[in-house]
C-alpha cells in the first residue's frame, strides 16, 4: 500500500475509476469569469470518459465547453471519519456531433434537476488521483 | 421560494451558512500550477469565515495560501434524488500571526487525516449561493 506525504493511501487508477463509477454526483471544477467555480452534477462513465449532462444555455456549458477542468467525486463517513476522494484533469468538451449526442443520450444519464438537459458535456481524464482515508491510517 | 434558471431552488445567504456548518467536510477548489485543482477538507465556520487546517507543507497551503478560491459542500440523497449544494467564493490567507493560530486550534477542528496539522487556511466568503434540488421541483 502506498502512503502519500499526508498519511493518506494512494489509489491506482484502477481502483479511482471503479470508486467514480459507484457514485451518482460529482463536482466539475472550472473557471468562470476568471475566479474558480465548482457545480454538483450527476454523471456517468462511458468508453473512458466522464459524461454530464446539462442546458445548453448554462453557465456549465459556456464555461467548461473546451477547456481544461478538474472532476471531483467523494463518499466520506463522519462516524467512520473514513472515505475516499477522486480527482481528475482533462480536457472538457461539448458535443457537437448529432450521432455522439444520440448515442449519449440512451446512457443511464438521467439528472436529477428538473427541466431538459439535451447538452453533453466530456470529459477524457489526462490525470486521475484518488486518495482513501481508513482507521488505523 | 426563488428558483433559478435550472429549476433548483436558491437558497438565502443565512440558509446556506446552516447548510454548511451541518456537514464537516467540503472541498476548496483553487488553481495549481494553472490547473483546476480541488480537495476534500475538514472545516469548521467561525466568526463568519470557513477555517482549513493542514500541514504547513502541503499542496494546499501553497497554492491557497493567499489568493481566490471556492469552497464547496453538498449533501445529496441517492434514493430520493434530492440535496442541496452551498459554493463560496473568497479571499484565502495562510495564518501567519501566532495568537490567531492558537486560537484557531482551539476550535473544534480535528481534521481526519493522520499526522500534525498546524497550519491555518481561512477564507473570507465574499459570494455565497445554495441551491436546493428536492422532490415536486
Amino acid at each position: 500500500m502506498t502512503v502519500d506525504s499526508a498519511g493518506l493511501q494512494v489509489l491506482s487508477r484502477e481502483e479511482c475509476l471503479e470508486l467514480l463509477a459507484s457514485v451518482p454526483v460529482g463536482r466539475i471544477v472550472f473557471t468562470d469569469r476568471a475566479l474558480p467555480a465548482v457545480q454538483p452534477v450527476n454523471f456517468v462513465l462511458d468508453r473512458g470518459l466522464v459524461v454530464i449532462r446539462t442546458t445548453s444555455g448554462s453557465r456549465l456549458a459556456a464555461a467548461a465547453g473546451d477547456t481544461v477542468v478538474a472532476f471531483e467525486a467523494d463518499e466520506f463517513d463522519a462516524v467512520l471519519r473514513t472515505g475516499w476522494s477522486v480527482t481528475m484533469v482533462g480536457h472538457a468538451r461539448g458535443v457537437r456531433d448529432a450521432a455522439e449526442a444520440d448515442r449519449l443520450r440512451r446512457l443511464p444519464l438521467a439528472p436529477w434537476a428538473p427541466g431538459t438537459r439535451e447538452h453533453f458535456i466530456v470529459l477524457r481524464p489526462e490525470q486521475v488521483s484518488g486518495r482513501r482515508m481508513h482507521d488505523g491510517l
